[in-house]
């Protein structure tokens, strides 16, 4: 076996060519039992074997430096520098990260995990070699998925106006996480289809360089059309067709699926655990599926992460022109249900709490500024969303904390949840944000819409004196049992379900000082900005005491919710016991 | 005259052919008359005369939808539109905003002022269009200098993949608000060359239908080339070559200082009043003008406002590949530094607070994620700065409250600034943020570094007891006259200089609260999310009121900003009461 003798990409170059194929093969096995073992993001690292090989036959990282859009395509990268043991012994699976990691290896430059940041990285990086008068090599591998974002797009505008040697690799596997879709992707099917001879191309109208090569999985040839570049002294674009899931039949026939694998069988592709009966991403589809029947104006959008909202493909099929997918273009998105919403449709746009981060000036200046009529769901909002420092998902309640006009509501269970989006659907003041909730899906039976709606008002779901308990959507079930361990020590607790993440309930919170001494904010989100700054404000004149729970402002990485939580105090035991202190201080 | 008959953009269609050149003329010598006596956008307003007189020739608004990009350019769009004596009466020039706002207008459809949202407006309202089964004409007015935002090219490509009718009447006049700076300005300077039949054509390689008119000056060209898009099925693009400043000669000559002119004399073009001797663009731009000669690793990078850094052209010229402009293209900037700093480079990255939002996702996931050390200059972050709504700077300590590893430092004098942006430039932690002053430039003789530098710890600017002001930034002298107030009423204060505005010095609030009744926080920002909020958490199991001052999370739209602070209670005279009611409370 050739890999487990890899320690570094040296022992890569210094292979015969006639090993590289077998090379190769082991990595695509290694991928495949690793991703089946643990999960994955099977497709994209599948496409990239014989690309990662040959890169590392022709450069020389870390001198030479090469940034991998995204990151999710590296597990290639990893094997070949240093890292093979983590592909390739079950025990150590878990050792390595996802995604790039200069903490794991000099051959890492940088810590990512969203699209589209590679050519502007790699502009920087020419910048500060062409400065400090050296020569090397910068390479970005950037996937055409990444293409659609607009930092993509700036950085590559900006690599050819700079004109430093900048090679920019486009590896081409036609499929973003779901299918594509942009005017790009027209130009790049006809660059394939002409074998980069299109009249039309859009790297040579920005100013790039071009050359194409179609065969991506015959690792010498594309050796031999890197090693053209090598030294290249102008922003130049390899654009490499490659075939996502390449060498796992299952993956190839449905890559949205086998984008990012769970863990499964590898002779069957089954699921090796079965999926929820039941999650917020199904019953949010099947909501609006069902509600698009007789609201015509209702219009689903994504922005590349259809399946968030619970719409599989069939369903998108049969929502036709009333679910849009632009692609990994979040600006745009919240841009375009804007307009949407100006033009008199109802647009409900679901996406990632970490993604809609790109988004930021968009929901201010466009939005929020219009005060237009749209339904904003931000998924994976919570310290349960996904646990890598890349994609934290508990910065939102900051990030929308200061929108002027934007209620961000935080519904505790599907009964509240669905009555919230319905309810949001139906006012036509402004824009409302809600934040689904990650963990379990809880259930009230008999649930009823506050007379009032949820613009404004917090719920008191018991009321007691002496201590309440404000605890935030996924944390409602953690202020309950605090209450409940409370009251075996004779302390009657209030507990409140804020409903709003960015708001403080003014009225409520004065008639509670009233007989109240201490106040508890619980929330799975950064304290910084977050909700319990809110309420200690909003009583810091009042003779009332306020115990703020929350996540550090950090990038925890790849950690366990339960465990984080709890070092936040944010147990069941631990508030219990700060509150009987704080009672008797 | 024409134009004062004009009440609506009907009225245009009405007159006869041969009286528009005499129109155009008229609303020219309106913007400059009028931009002369209160200030304006000249150069972009100039250039779009011809253009706006046949829009609205051709096309029907409010019934067909005109999309401004960045409206800065609406000028004779609202004179043809109702509000001509806006423009044509002195006593009325402050009657309406420099911006696209509906609630001027039913012809301006969204409140705006950031660029490169045009195309995405538009695909949203071509979308609730044929949604609704409706028939009108969406057009998006899009300046080249636009086109370098990642939101424009995520536009027009979801528009290309769309294929639904919208028209994009691309207004080049071939200055952004500074040069252009981009591959994408080779293709226009190519397609202006050949009037639009060169080979390489991006807007053809996403899949649009292309025109080419060069004659932008010319009313009955444009309106001919306009009428035979009307009702256009498909993506199209119409190329118009316009000129900036256009029958100004001051700002033909010169239309980067005429991008936006300041009041005035028409006949010289020179300043009606002279502007300060020293502010903080200059003091800026000096100063890293003189350190670039004895650091050679010092690199300052602007996203098309090189000014706000005191970059002259001179300067820039003088520091060649050592001043980088990337054009309006902020998610870019902040990624591209993030490359040049791990590359080995000392960026320093000088942007307005309000553009800086569109790289929040950039300065979360490539900056802070990666801990490089780069410098931030923060501009125009406070009530003091440019008050539209569309572009307000005091939203910016939420924006960075939340970013893990980002000191966001404020100082409160020129020499505090400067030994703050020397310090950020030689430690190697991480990224440090500062947000540049203001308000006028103060100065502190015998000003010194503290010994720990700036990472952490506020300063005790005069040490009292009972009551302790923690004034940041701009408003340490209101701090300081509200203590000069108590004083006098026989209270003395503490005043503290933050120098952080997003982190607390628990150690000296745990010291001051010893001695402390009440806190006041002083910051001319949001609350939400800001630096009162902050103090108020830390406090909130103390035995220490704290009164948190601030701004509301608000669109405040040309507001004074003397008056919106005293609305937020922020004079000597509100501050003082309301402490010495806290007292005695």
């Amino acid at each position: 076996m050739y890999l487990e003798r890899i320690k570094a990409p040296s022992d890569v170059r210094a292979l015969p060519a006639s090993a590289l194929p077998a090379l190769c093969e082991e990595i695509r096995h290694a991928v495949i039992e690793s991703s089946a073992a643990v999960g994955g993001h099977m497709g994209s690292n599948l496409a990239v074997v014989e690309l990662t090989v040959a890169i590392h036959r022709v450069f020389e990282t870390p001198r030479d430096k090469v940034v991998f859009d995204v990151s999710h395509q590296t597990y290639p990268h990893k094997m070949l520098t240093g890292r093979a043991r983590a592909f390739l012994d079950p025990a150590h699976y878990e050792d390595v990260s996802g995604f790039s990691n200069p903490r794991e290896s000099e051959h890492d430059l940088f810590a990512m995990g969203h699209t589209s940041t590679s050519a502007s990285l790699a502009c920087g990086l020419a910048t500060a070699r062409d400065l400090a008068g050296e020569k090397y090599d910068v390479v970005a591998v950037i996937g055409d998925g990444s293409l659609s974002g607009g930092l993509a797009f700036e950085g590559l505008d900006n690599a050819a106006a700079l004109g430093s040697g900048i090679i920019v690799v486009i590896n081409d596997n036609e499929w973003s996480i779901a299918p594509n879709h942009g005017g790009i992707y027209r130009n790049l099917a006809e660059l394939r289809a002409t074998r980069g001879a299109a009249a039309h191309n859009v790297f040579r109208a920005l100013g790039f360089d071009y050359r194409y090569l179609g065969e991506g999985h015959d690792v010498s040839a594309v050796e031999a059309a890197l090693s053209e570049l090598r030294g290249c002294d102008h922003p130049v674009v390899l654009h490499v067709h490659t075939q996502k899931g390449r060498g796992y039949a299952p993956a190839v026939a449905d890559p949205e699926s086998w984008h990012h694998a769970v863990p499964f069988d590898v002779a069957t592709g089954a699921p090796a655990v079965p999926g929820a009966s039941e999650d917020y991403a199904r019953i949010t589809g099947a909501y609006l599926a069902e509600r698009m029947a007789c609201d015509q104006r209702l219009v689903a959008v994504s922005a590349a992460t259809p399946y968030i909202m619970g719409f599989t493909p069939e369903m998108r099929e049969r929502a036709g022109s009333r679910f849009v997918d632009v692609g990994i273009a979040e600006e745009h998105a919240v841009t375009y249900v804007t307009g949407l919403a100006r033009g008199g449709a109802r647009p409900v746009l679901g996406v990632y709490a970490t993604f809609l981060q790109r988004a930021y000036d968009e929901l201010w200046h466009d939005l929020c500024l219009n005060a237009v009529p749209a339904v904003l769901l931000v998924f994976g909002a919570s310290a349960f969303g996904t646990t890598d420092a890349t994609h934290l998902g508990f910065f939102d309640i900051p990030m929308l904390g200061a929108m002027p006009g934007l209620p961000y509501l935080a519904p505790t269970c599907r009964e509240e949840y669905l009555d919230m989006l319905s309810w949001a659907l139906e006012q036509e003041d402004g824009p409302v944000a809600i934040r689904v909730p990650v963990a379990s899906v809880e259930s009230r039976p008999g649930f009823e819409r506050p007379a009032a709606g949820y613009a404004r008002g917090w719920e008191v779901v018991r009321r007691g004196c002496d201590v309440a308990l404000l605890a935030l959507g996924d944390l409602l079930p953690l202020g309950e049992k605090v209450a409940d361990a409370l009251a075996e020590r004779g302390v009657r607790a209030t507990v409140v379900n804020p409903r709003l993440a960015t708001t403080a309930d003014e009225d409520l919170l004065g008639r509670l000082s009233a007989d109240h001494r201490l106040m508890v904010t619980l929330e799975d989100g950064v304290l910084e900005g977050g909700f319990g700054e809110r309420v200690a404000r909003a009583l810091a004149c009042e003779n009332v005491r306020v115990r703020c729970y929350g996540l550090p402002r950090a990038f925890e990485d790849r950690y366990e919710p339960k465990v984080l939580l709890g070092r936040c105090g944010m147990t069941v035991e631990g508030v219990t016991a700060d509150v009987l202190g704080l009672l008797r201080a």
